[in-house]
Formats: structure tokens, C-alpha cells, sequence
């Protein structure tokens, strides 16, 4: 179902995406846009890794991040994070490809809250993300 | 005060960041390790911006899973981050120098809490992290 | 499907809530009991208020907080609460009636991850609540 | 120091206490307000505890909710609640008494953070919460 929503939001990620020089370091590819959804996904490098021989939270929290702002300010009004939290579940390797999909829970006038879900290639869970977002006046294209 | 605990827990650390692929890229540098506690500094470049022209919100979460990680850790007991959350207070722009500071506020025996703050070069507050990690029974060194 | 673990996660409940004062206090009602899961319901009282006249915020984190508490506690593993964090996304009014419904993320053999959702007699979603759980070797019964 | 702002909020907070009737429930009594800060304690009763004994972490939540309430809220500009964390460090008992102290991290126009620690009368911190609010443009009084 492509309405004229989806297509404007989808517009205003791929301004958002080409922008976005860090995820587009991280390999992040869009993989499916909808009004207040978003499906991305990324495969693990060598760069990513933590000193622990695993990947650094960082990197599955950043990209968790990137689909929560695809989701939250894609009816093109700017959303900013105001307060968000990821829980690791298992461990996620070098080569792993990573799928984050982004759920709208609350899409208030002033603020919005949103989970991401991450799942590797085995389909197994690997994080899941929680973000609250302040909604402002101001448009993004 | 360099105890020899302090002295263990930088050595600890020191081999973490050997091996931390991501936090290199990040640019981190560690300031200052003592038991349960670590002082990083790393400097905002381009490639960190996302899609509004600010710091990604992973980048910051990241640093601060680094400070996070290396507070936690630096008593040789492996401790794997369990919950993590992070307010965004202002925004963060490139050549912006950062500085995480961790503290502990519970070391139990099962699991650890820590608070991380976050500062810019103005000495205003950016960012503020909250790690729960669970500690096994493994050694790092 | 009452399978016999279903039948002994139940006995674990009825139990706890036996000697659950607090939640005797509230007037929860357990619904439904199952491996992992729990479903409960409550109806609020004038005495619940705060001083805006709408709910206080920590009831409605209270019945999530059982709630959570009867899905992973009730394999008979002794679990304790870690962090836990809720969203608030619509006012609570008195004579409301709300059902909390606890899922399980992750039963980790150390810890485990719950998601709680709250919902009024409307069956709009009221509150959302997170809940990491730490696992010890005790039993309940 | 009791500026002609502290005593506002005092006003506020003294308006908030009159009309909570769950904070009155609880026992809670004010000990000091000052703008975008309050300090609270509370004694535990049996009617507290949970299904194991100890002190229902809601009891704890609710404690923290007020204060985090009474600091966000002292300025007399109406701001609620949109998501809390809680981490629950030491187990609390019958007859505990218990002090909450609200301290605030940042005071934006259109949102809030604090931190809120409890502790027991072993100087002991049982809790740590993290509030962050959104500010409406109504006043309280």
C-alpha cells in the first residue's frame, strides 16, 4: 500500500539519508518507508568491533537511532531524541547483517515514542530500542 | 592517587583500547582511569553529522558506551553491558571536543550501574548516559 | 493450551500474590498466567490521584511493575528487578479500568527482558513499561 | 537562601501535596523546596511490601514520581511526565525510612531532566530515577 503518505515520507529519508554522512559510514541501506515506519539494514565491518572482540554497542545503537529518526520525522515535521535506551541480547558478530525495524507506539502533536527492533541474519533479536522524540515546528524538506 | 588498583584498572583499559577498532575511529582518547571510574576525550569530525547537520545521536551514545565500558571492565572482571539509556540535553556540531565521564554508582557483585555526563569544549553538559551491566566470570588480561 | 508449566507458573502467582500487599492494596486481579507471560487488571480509585487530579504516575507503574514481576518470577526462578522504565502516554482517570499485559523479550539463564503494555477500558494504550530482570538460583515455593 | 523564587515553589508544591491523594497515602512528607529541586521522606509501612517480602519497587517509583513532580513542576508551569527509568540498588524493608532528593539536570523551555536518589536511613542509596518531562504552558496555581 503506497499512498501518497508513504511516497512523502519516503522522500523526506532518502533528503535525510543522503545527508547523513555517519549513516552512511555505517552502510546503513533503506530497505522500506512508511508514515511512522522504517525497515534498514547494515552488515557488520571489521572497524565496528569493541575491545572485546565484539561489536561495540555503539554500533547497534546507532543504527537503532538511524531508523528511529527515519520513522519519527518522516511526515516531514523535525523530531529531535529527547530520551532513548537499548538492551542487548545477544552479541553480534563481524559479517553479521543487521535488519532494524521501527514501530510507532504514540504519535502525539508534541511528542512521539517509537521501538526498534534489531534482528541478525538467523532472525534472532539482538537489541531492542526505545525512543522518545520532542516534536518542533519546523519541517526538514 | 595512584593506588594499585588504579594502576591495574589502566592497564586493563590499555588493553581494550588496543584492540577497540571502533573507538579508534571514534578518535578517543583516554584521559584518566581509576577504579570504577574513566575520563575520555574524543573530537567531532564531519563524518559524524546525520541527516539534520548535527552530531548523530550515536556518536555520543557511543562515546559514552566507551567511557562505560571501560569503567566497568577495569577491575579485570568481563561485564557485559545489560540496559543502557541516554538523554540528549543540546546539540553537538563538528570540531566540538567531548568529554565522557563515568561514574560508578553500584559495584555489586552480580551487577554494576554507572552514570556517564557528557561535556563540550563550553563545559556544557551534552549528554547523559545511564549503564546497568552484568558482571560474569570471566577475566580481560 | 494449559500446559503443566503453565499450571505451575499460575501456582508461583497465586502464591506471590498472596503475600503482595501492595498489590492487594490496588485491587490487582490476575487474569491470565502463563510461562513468561502474565495478564492482570485493576480499577482506580479516588485515592490513586495526584495533585493534578489525574493518576499518579507511580500506580500505573505499579500494576506494570506486578505485572512484570508474575512473568518473570513464575518458572520458579527467583528474579529480581534491575531497571526498569515507563512512557507515559495518556492521562489515567478514576473508575478507569486497565489491563497490563506482560511479554516476554529474553529469558536469559542470568536475566530476562519483559515488555508491559497498559490499556484502559477504551483499549488505548495508557503505558508502556520496560523491565530487566536479574536471575538468582532461589525458588519462590 | 530563600529567594522570593523558592517560596513560589513552595506555594506550588504545598497546592500539589493538598490535592495527592496517593502521596498522601504514602506518607510522604516535604522537607525542602527550592526552584527545580525538592527533597521528601517517607516511612515504610507493611501495606508496602510484595509476593516476596520486601518492599514492592512501585512503592519506590511512586516516592521518586513525586519528587521528580514537585521539582518539575515548582516553577508553577505545568509539565508531565513522558518517560521514567528506575534502577532499584538495594532491597528496602517494613519501617524503613526513606528520603528522595530531586535535582535538576536541565531545565529546557519545552522539556525537563532530573535525577531522584533514594536513600534509606543507613545513608544507604536504595534507588536512583531518571524523569524526563514535557513543559505545557499552564500554570498549577
Amino acid at each position: 500500500m503506497n499512498s501518497e503518505n508513504d511516497l512523502k515520507a519516503t522522500k523526506v529519508v532518502e533528503h535525510m539519508m543522503e545527508h547523513d554522512l555517519f549513516s552512511q559510514w555505517l552502510g546503513i541501506k533503506v530497505m522500506e518507508i512508511k508514515e511512522g515506519f522504517s525497515k534498514i539494514t547494515m552488515t557488520i565491518r571489521k572497524e565496528m568491533i569493541n575491545g572485546l572482540g565484539i561489536i561495540h554497542g555503539g554500533v547497534a545503537f546507532s543504527m537503532a537511532d538511524s531508523a528511529f529518526a527515519f520513522a519519527c520525522n518522516n511526515r516531514n515535521v523535525l523530531s529531535v531524541a529527547l530520551d532513548t535506551s537499548i538492551n542487548f541480547l545477544k552479541p553480534v558478530h563481524v559479517d553479521d547483517i543487521l535488519i532494524a525495524e521501527a514501530k510507532e507506539l504514540h504519535n502525539g502533536r508534541s511528542t512521539g515514542l517509537y521501538h526498534i527492533t534489531i534482528t541478525n541474519q538467523h532472525n534472532h533479536v539482538v537489541a531492542v530500542f526505545k525512543g522518545t522524540c520532542y516534536r518542533t515546528n519546523k519541517t526538514l524538506i
